[in-house]
């Protein structure tokens, strides 16, 4: 535990009704996963595993916390994570959203009353998942395959399936990606980063006509070293470029 | 007051601390308003008006309610408007958003605790003004023009920025705006739209360059009639057209 861990311990009261949930959304060249909690628990008598599944990572809200504040303490006391750029996508507050056994048991024996509604904001995050270390802290939260998610706790399912949806549509409309690739990259690279969060395969012209129309992806006088196969052409990404394209989309204006 | 808000009318339990509040547009070829409601504090024991300010159309929820459906039933309540397109798009709950003394002498004189928190889903939406008929609910409601909001109670001033942040986004994104023109329309009315809602001055060259781009917006074999001035060829937006260009976008996939 390092000493950014121990200045962000906190006390305070928990506000029961509202919590935060983040959807940390983690790229590899391999597969776009996401970051997950096991929830785990265990009959106090017995010491027999009652369940065990899985949650996004979330919690109540300090009463003296904004929402974004929230969202990133939830976030770092989980996996040691910080300075991560959250997205506040949507509000979950269906009165009937606590309603499996599991989840209402899961509530009681954490001195809640399950029949009291919990809204919960949703965040969502993309990180390269080898730019980051997570610290457990008492509990196991991991990447998991976003392909293989089936089932989690509460409503977090639809929470996970939301965010999904709303990470691949800014994708389509913004310059997300960049920051999960090297600085100079090749047009391959490019590629499989959208087709791992698309979760769709691209073809390969295809996609490189689109990416002729990105005036802001900038070719260098640079190629690949040190590969087996022909070394391909460098690309760069000018922020400043898609900056001054974006303002075109008002050009129009006088 | 007519059958359909008699139905709607509902008993049940508030949530003290969970409200929604609806940032709704309404767009006339003149201007952009937005729809305001009448705060006035009347002294109980002098009858003497001790502020008279304006808010947003919002409300807490019922316990009973999802936040859409809170959203819909608030506005139909102060307006008698129904089934129009709700957009959630942020929610506030700042620690401190109720720090004002108006704010707080309101919330007291409603039964509430001025110092509890309350955390509010924030919505918008979109709507020619010639469209719809304002009921007045014992309250008076009614359009202002978006450039003259100077403050509003809580803060709905911030609510109502970030609404109009959002809905300008979206316009530049999203064809969102041909359901405020005729059916049948010049592109001198559908740049005057645009006008009105970004709050800019375009260029008619450049608007008519870009628009030439929109390959679902179909020029018609029909032209005006009765105008005084040579009369302009009429469009039509094409939905199915955009659906199709919108999935171009992805036409790179295999």
């Amino acid at each position: 535990m390092n000493s950014s861990i121990e200045q962000k311990t906190r006390v305070g009261v928990l506000n029961d009704y509202l919590s935060v949930d983040c959807v940390i959304f983690g790229f590899d060249f391999n597969q776009l996963n996401v970051l997950l909690v096991d929830r785990v628990m265990v009959d106090e008598l017995t010491g027999k595993e009652l369940f065990n599944d899985l949650t996004l990572t979330g919690n109540h809200i300090y009463e003296d916390e904004d929402l974004d504040e929230a969202a990133a303490r939830v976030l770092f006391d989980l996996t040691g994570l910080q300075d991560i750029y959250l997205e506040q996508f949507k509000t979950f507050g269906a009165p009937d959203r606590i309603k499996r056994e599991n989840d209402r048991a899961w509530l009681a024996a954490n001195g809640r009353d399950p029949d009291k509604r919990i809204v919960t904001v949703g965040y969502y995050s993309l990180l390269a998942t080898d730019k980051v270390t997570l610290e457990w802290k008492g509990r196991n939260v991991r990447w998991t395959p976003v392909a293989g998610v089936r089932d989690l706790a509460f409503d977090h399912m639809d929470i996970f399936q939301e965010a999904l949806v709303a990470l691949r549509k800014k994708l389509l409309r913004e310059p997300i990606g960049f920051e999960l690739l090297p600085e100079k990259f090749t047009l391959s690279q490019l590629q499989r980063l959208y087709e791992v969060i698309l979760g769709v395969e691209l073809d390969k012209r295809n996609f490189r006509k689109k990416v002729a129309r990105m005036k802001y992806l900038v070719p260098l006088d640079e190629k690949q070293k040190g590969v087996a196969h022909k070394p391909a052409r460098l690309y760069n990404f000018d922020r400043d470029l898609y900056e001054l394209n974006r303002k075109e989309l008002l050009d129009f204006a006088i």
